[in-house]
């Protein structure tokens, strides 16, 4: 028989939950790892009561510095937190949620040991997800987003005017709440609740999504996702407008203000189990197996 | 030749708006209804600098006694305006737009003397528009909107939990950025925008359209205008949550909170020019006329 | 005890099915009404292998001369055969399912025994429920619809032109690939899988849906049940262009021809269980308690 | 000043319509090319009757192997004949529409002469659109689209059974009217009536959209163009489901029927004037301009 070799040799764990079931995973991991002589890292914020040990919890500078892969305990909230802070760094990330499948966190508890031994020792699939990068008027400052950029007028039925450009050719001139800008990781998140459409994680576009807005003929627009995305603020009501992240940050915007939006070069790296496969996660969260039951 | 007789002999200005156009057309009002012997009123707020003479600014309270019929100047939000603190308290309504052509006010300043002679003397079409009066728990305090009720969590790309109940019958819990409920009047306005249907004003219903509900088996449901709708906050993030009626006033929300919406009894009396119907409106406002040219 | 009387003594049973499951369920209808000392009439279609004795089916003439109940037992699509047939004549209905539930057959097997005496005794609930009556040009023929009508090019990806008016009132010019025409009991058939929306049984309208329309500001237009609504046939593809009723029965039509559609007259009475409430029928249908689980 | 050489030496014109406006181009272009010493040919089922001379109208083989560049004269419907004729062997497609623009025709008949020999110069700019390759069961016998296919019931309001695999991948299982498979090239098609989205011509992606899915968690599906995909009929009412191509031909299916979808390798050379862009083209036909106009 063959021995394997461990692949991942300095693991990450994260959450941005804080409860008891996370802390039964965490330890549950952290054992498995240990027993594979993995060292472990916990971020500062996450301090698991039943870890005693050895384990010191640490910085983020330091566990990006020092690991080679970041496990995300939790759901898809979580995952994409790991993402923004790790990922986006060049740290791949692996989901292992608490029970209900997510769309990136595809570990469930129960196969927690067979998968992660697996894992570890290079038996994984992996996916490339881009970030979107946003920046306001000349400033250098970037925002990033894996879900989707927001910009919108700050309130509920409040509209705000905007024109949008795509690689400085102009689309077109709306009166909206506001305008999803989705990548196809983020097309499964909110931009589903605008209805949006389903895109595979590996087309490579960028999907813009008018909300409530004040014309019939909008419709949802994708582009390329190599586009270079224009929206300028024409008109904002009590300068409430704003450029949303993942719904995780966001920034005030005034009239006139020229948003920039396009790929960031760094992408996140997602490690999923071998056998993963996005139409069967689709077909279970999204309940594609229920028609409605009739006996016509 | 038979001389109609004058019907509305007390007639009250009213804009929400201040600028050139409107005191352009107030004049013009004023001109007219003077030479016909009716009597103007114009409300405080509205000081309109080239009317002189014997015109003085009244209160609201002295034109809700005084008057039999508002005029108001504007687009359909200026409408709305009057609708709530005049057409609410039983006096009818008669909507004069600046130009382009609104849902609820429809004779353009070309027309506005002969339409405005006719319906002074009694000949016009009127409309009845109910009203939805909402109340926070056993608050006996009354909201009134004439287009919608918007129950939502305050801040766009973040969901609350409800349940809805009508009649008292459980009808479902949902995650969604909030809950728009509407009168066939507010049909074409906000709940248009999040693709409801377009409701004739004569038919009896109430619209409930989720706003970007986390699930994809939501769809706009109809019921009856009698319905008695209640629903609960189950879940509200930073207690956000609001109330908000005509997107011109709004309450807070608190976890737990139980709103209750239904029709109100007073009844707006719309008044339109003779020949006025919805379709043509409809056509106009929507642009049904135009079709994608093709040449197939 | 009080005993209660007995209040429909003549009824009918229907299917437009042939299996065991029906057979079954018909041999179990009949035992519990036998035992009631109901008289049960069979149509000639539907020959029970099981009912021997005294039962002779009948013609459905004889059933709606002599009935005072039909029961339908199957899905949606029997009650519907049963209510253009018998409801239609002025006969109520009762639909039995054969396991899962349909928003129009509502007593499931397991229940049958109860309910079925309950109602038999006069304890049930009942709904009205109106027909859309349709006629081509001047002829008398009138063709009866429960859930819908539509008129349609007759080929799937091909369009027609076509007028709407409502009471004579000119709406729209419209190319698309057909029209539907529904009731609020068709609101959760075809109109919905077009994505119409949900009309609660007793909202008295009509809900007018462009089938893949050539324009982008078609909406659903949701019409009082009263609205006298003619369509005109502007131009048509081979003249294949059809009238369909509840997808039971079709016409064809050409180039020219007026399509007059209302409310007919006589309204189906539709029976069901005491505790019978809509919304509930709705959520199960509609898998409206499943939002899409997260763990965010 | 530089004199630029004719780039296109033999071109071919096309056109599926025939009428006076089509023979009154065709004229002017035969005309302007003529002038420049370039080759004009006409196929056999294109007799303009106002050109005499010397043009012979030759068969589709020869214009095949004679052409450099095939000019369609009419709306997308011919230049949609054109691609599939002559642009699928390879042959580029320039399109001059009647006066309306369309998506694929771009020169309208006042910048005929111009844009014509500008581009016959070399002075173009070229969009590569991929077609879709069709085939049932194991037969070798493949049928192209440029728009879309569509696998669907063979009749209105009747839904046929289909389970769909991507990659071989089981995606669901799901009864419809149909399913609409679409290239971003017919985005602004058949799919656009069926609230598709819209997609820029160079992203590389299918569209899969079903047409009355009989569940409400359908939603468009898109995937990289790359990706293999197969449609199993598993129901079929009375065996009249059909596979159609662009809506120009069709084939019939029946239960079991496995249907193959995948990009084509021939792309489709379109040629458009210089300054061409697709979003200006969007914002004309399908009047993203136009809000709805208020004075709010």
């Amino acid at each position: 028989m063959v021995k394997k070799k461990i692949i991942f040799r300095n693991v990450g764990l994260y959450s941005s939950l804080k409860n008891k079931d996370i802390t039964k995973i965490a330890n549950h991991i952290y054992e498995i790892l240990n027993n594979l002589g993995v060292n472990v890292y916990i971020p500062n914020n996450l301090k698991l009561k039943n870890l005693e040990k050895e384990i010191k919890s640490v910085s983020t500078t330091k566990i990006i510095n020092s690991c080679d892969l970041i496990i995300a305990i939790g759901g898809d909230g979580t995952l994409i937190s790991s993402a923004r802070s790790f990922g986006y760094k060049g740290l791949p990330i692996l989901g292992v949620n608490l029970g209900s499948l997510g769309f990136l966190t595809d570990i469930p508890p129960e196969n927690l040991t067979t998968s992660l031994i697996e894992i570890i020792k290079g038996e994984f699939s992996e996916d490339q997800r881009f970030f979107l990068e946003s920046s306001v008027n000349k400033s250098k400052k970037k925002y990033i987003a894996l879900n989707e950029v927001v910009i919108h007028s700050g309130q509920i039925a409040q509209m705000f005017e905007y024109e949008l450009f795509l690689n400085d050719v102009f689309v077109y001139r709306q009166k909206a709440d506001g305008i999803i800008v989705s990548t196809p990781t983020g097309s499964t998140a909110y931009s589903l609740s605008g209805n949006g459409p389903i895109i595979h994680p590996d087309v490579e576009t960028i999907n813009l999504l008018p909300m409530f807005p004040h014309s019939l003929n909008a419709r949802p627009l994708i582009v390329n996702r190599d586009s270079e995305i224009k929206i300028i603020v024409k008109s904002s009501n009590k300068n409430n407008t704003k450029l949303s992240m993942d719904s995780h940050n966001s920034v005030n915007l005034k009239q006139g203000d020229e948003i920039k939006i396009n790929k960031s070069s760094p992408a996140l790296r997602l490690i999923h189990p071998k056998e993963h496969n996005f139409y069967e996660t689709s077909r279970n969260k999204l309940g594609w197996s229920l028609g409605l039951s009739t006996t016509k």
